[in-house]
C-alpha cells in the first residue's frame, strides 16, 4: 500500500535507510546544447524521497556562454543562489503596484536571494561556461516558466486574452503559440 | 510610534473600532471604461487594517462585455470566486511539467478556485455587464500580472531574454514594451 | 483506496478535474421558511472536494424580514461578510476579560470581520428578505451554534452545570432542553 | 521602547533572565468561596514573559466540592488535564452536526485532552476538593465563557436573539441579563 | 487499512471514543531504583491517541534523592515543568554562540519553561524523593539523551571525533562507549 | 527606531536594495589552521539581511585533510549538503530509542541530507582538502555544538550531572571542561 504525504509516497520510518536521504551526481555539468544554452539538474523531493516534509531541496544550473533561464516562479519556495563559476546575471520583478526589476552581475562565490513566488531569470553574460547551486526553501518547489505557462499551455489560452495581455496583434499570438 | 507587523502597521489591541473591520461600496460598479474593460475593488488590508493577521480578504470584479482580467498571479493566496452577474470564462494553468489548463464558462451563482499561486485569468463572455466576488485565503494576496512583470518593469527587463522567452524577435519585444 | 487529509478523502492530483474545484447554485434563495427565519448554503471542502489544504470556503446567508443566524462560532476561521440585499445587523463578543460587543448595521455593499473563533451572530434588521455571502479562512471551518452545544448535545450536559452557567433555577434549564 | 510580539512586550532576548521563565505558586490552593465554587490559577505569557512564541501555557484549577468550571472555549489552544486530587466530571461538545457530548468521571492520577476550541466543563463529583493541572498548547489560550459572551458583554445583545437560541421567552433573557 | 498521520496510525473520527483522548496512573510514582535514581512516565500521542495533530503532551518526573534526569533535547517541544514535591535543580544552555547556562533551583508550586530544542537537564537536590509535572508543546516531543546518542548510538560514532568533540584521547572515549 | 522581526532588525519594505539580499565570497576557502582543521563561512540573516522570513540560509564548509565539525545540532533547520572537493564523512543519530547512526561517505557531487534537530557531524577522510556547501531551511538555523554546550557553558553545568551523563568519574570531567 501507498501512502502519499504532499502528493508524494511516504516511507514507514523504520524503513528508511541512509540511500533515502542521499544523491550524487552534482558535480557533473548538465547538457546545455539546447535553444536556451542552458540545463537544470533537480535534487528534489522526487530524486531524494527522505526531504518529504523537511522543506529545502537543491538544484544545479549549467549555462553555455550567454545561455539563459527563462522568467519563471517557484510557487513554493525562496530561492538562494550561490555562483561556483563564470558570471551571472540575476533578475527578479516585485508585485503590484511596484513591478521593481532587481538585478545584479554576480561573479564566482556571489550569493543572491529570489523571494518567494516573484518572477526570476538567471543568464550567462560572461565569456565562459557557468555553473550556479541554487537551494530553495521546499522539497517541491514547484516552477512555472512564464512563456510555457501562457503559449504552451495544454489547451491554447485564447489568442484574445494574451493579446491584451501584451498588447499586440492576436496574430502575433498565434505565431508564438505554434512555437510552443 | 509605529509598529509593523507583516509590514502593515498594527494598533493597540485596547484601541481597535468596528470600523477598524468594516467596509463600504462593494456594491458600487467599478469603471470598466479602460482598455481592459474591467476593474477590480478590493478588501485587503490596507482597506480593512483590522484583517491583518486574520488570513482572508476580497475584492469586488467588474467587466464590460468581453472584459477581462489578464493572467496573474497571487502569491500569497488561492483565490475563490463567485458570479453574481453575467457569464464569466475563468482559466489557470498548472506548474510545470504538464501546465494543463483547467478551464470554465461560468454563469450567476457559480463558484470556482484558483490555487495559490497559479497563473489564472477571468473574462467576459456574455453580452452583459458582469460582476463577481473573490475571496482570498491571504489578509495581502499580492497581485503579479504576468504582462506588467514581464514587460513594464521598472527598470526593463534585457530586450533579448524576453525575445527566448516568447521566441520571437528582440524587435518584437521593444514594441510590446513601449506599451506598457 | 481512500486517503483521508484533514479527515477529507485526498484525490489523486493526475485525477484532479475542473469539476472538483467548481460548484455551482450561490446565486439561490435559500429556504427561510423555519424558525429562525434563515438559511446557510455552504460551499466548504464538502461540497468543493479540490478545497482541501487550500484554507478557503463560502458561505451564502438568506434571511427573512427580522431573520436570525444565532450565536456561534466557527473554530477554524475567520470569516468576512459582504451584504449583497438588505439591511443586516452583526455582532461578535471577544474574550475574557473584556467580553466587549462589537456590533454593526450594515447595509448593501458593507463588508465585516469577525475575527476567528469568537461568538457572533447576523440578524435581518430591514423589512426586506436579505442576503450576505461570507468567505472562511479554511475549508473545513467548523460550526459551534452556542445553543446547540449547550442544551441540543447527545447526550445532554448536566442540569445544574447549566443552571449555574445562566444563573436560572434547574427547571428553565430542563425546559429549554426539551426544545432542542 | 516597547516593541509588541502577538500583542505582548517582548523583551530583548539578551536581556532575558531566569525570572522571565520561572513563576511559583503553583502549590496553593486558590479560593473557591464563590458563587461557582472554583478557582483558576494561571500561568500564561502575561505571568511567565518568557512564555511568548514557545506554544504552551499552565493552569492550577481548585473546586470545592461540587465546585464548577462553566462550559468555555479555550480559542487558541487544546488542553490537558491532569487530576491531583478528587475526583471530577469533564465533559465537551463536538461542533456541527454531530454535537456529541463526550464525557467521563476523572479520578486522581487521570489525564484528559478538550481538543482546541470545542466547548468544555469540569465540575468536582466527588465529597472533597479536588486540584487539577492543565497544560494549554498556546502561550495565550484566551477563555471564552459561554454564559459570560452571551449574557454578560458589553453592552449586551439584544434580548430577542438571544430569546432565540435559547428558545424562551424575552423575559427568561432579560431576567438572565441583569444577573450578568 | 491503517492511515499514518506525522507517523501516528490515524482513527477514523468518528469511531473516536472517549477513551482515545484519556489516560490514567499519573499519581503513581515511577521506579527509580536504576543507575540515574530517576523515572519518566510519558503521556504522549503513542500512549493517548487521540493527541495527534493536538500539540500537546505530558509526563511525570520521580526522582530518587539525587536523582538526575541527563541533559537532553526535545527536537519538537517547548517544556514547561512544575514542582509537585521535593526541591529540584533545572538548567538549559543557549545556542552558540552565548551557551549561557541558565539554572534554578526549584520548589513545590515553582514553574520552569526550557525553551524549544535547548540542551536541558533536571537533578534532585533535596533530601526527600521529588515529583515534577511537564508538559510539552507537541504530541510527539521526541527525546534526545546527549549521552546516549553520542556514546551509545548503533554503530558507534567514530572514537576520534567524540574524542575532539570532548578534547580527551581516544582511549577515554572507548571506555566511555562500551558502558553505553 | 528599530523594530526586530524573529529578534533581526527588519528594515521599511520600500528602502530594500538589491545589496540587502546580495553577499559575496562563498569561493574564498575558510582558514582552518585550527584544532578542528576546519572552517565555517555563514550566510544567516546576520550576513544577508533580506533573508529574514524568507526561511533559508547558506554555509560553506572547508576541512585540511581529517579536519572535522564536531557533532551539534540545528534547532531550527533541517541541513542539505553537496560536496564541492574531496571526500567527507557525514553522519547523524536518531531520536530515543534508535539512537540509529545514519553515516556515509560522500564523494564530489554527492548530497546528503540531515533532518531537523539531530545531532550530526561531518570529517574529511580524504587525503586532499575538501570543500561543501550545505544550505538551511531558516534563516537563523542556530547551531548547537553538544561539547560546547555540555562542558563549555557559562557557567559551568554541574561536573556531578556530566560525569553521570558520561558515566565517568568526576575528575574526567572536570578535566574537560578545563579545556573548553
Amino acid at each position: 500500500m501507498t501512502v502519499l504525504v504532499n502528493g508524494i509516497t511516504c516511507k514507514n520510518p523504520s524503513w528508511v535507510q541512509a540511500n533515502d536521504i542521499y544523491y550524487s551526481g552534482m558535480h557533473i555539468r548538465g547538457n546545455t546544447s539546447n535553444a536556451m544554452g542552458s540545463s537544470v539538474t533537480l535534487a528534489f523531493v522526487f530524486q531524494i524521497p527522505g526531504l518529504n516534509t523537511l522543506g529545502i531541496s537543491l538544484a544545479r544550473l549549467d549555462f553555455a556562454p550567454w545561455g539563459v533561464i527563462l522568467p519563471h516562479t517557484h510557487p513554493h519556495a525562496t530561492e538562494i543562489l550561490t555562483i561556483l563559476e563564470g558570471q551571472i546575471q540575476v533578475g527578479f520583478v516585485t508585485s503590484n503596484p511596484e513591478n521593481h526589476h532587481f538585478s545584479k552581475v554576480l561573479n564566482k562565490g556571489d550569493v543572491f536571494v529570489f523571494p518567494v513566488n516573484l518572477v526570476h531569470y538567471q543568464r550567462n553574460v560572461g565569456n565562459t561556461y557557468a555553473v550556479a547551486m541554487v537551494a530553495l526553501s521546499s522539497q517541491n518547489p514547484g516552477v512555472i516558466p512564464i512563456g510555457n505557462v501562457s503559449f504552451g499551455s495544454k489547451p491554447d489560452i485564447s489568442t484574445d486574452i494574451l493579446a491584451k495581455a501584451l498588447q499586440v496583434s492576436d496574430d502575433v499570438i498565434s505565431n508564438i503559440q505554434t512555437k510552443f
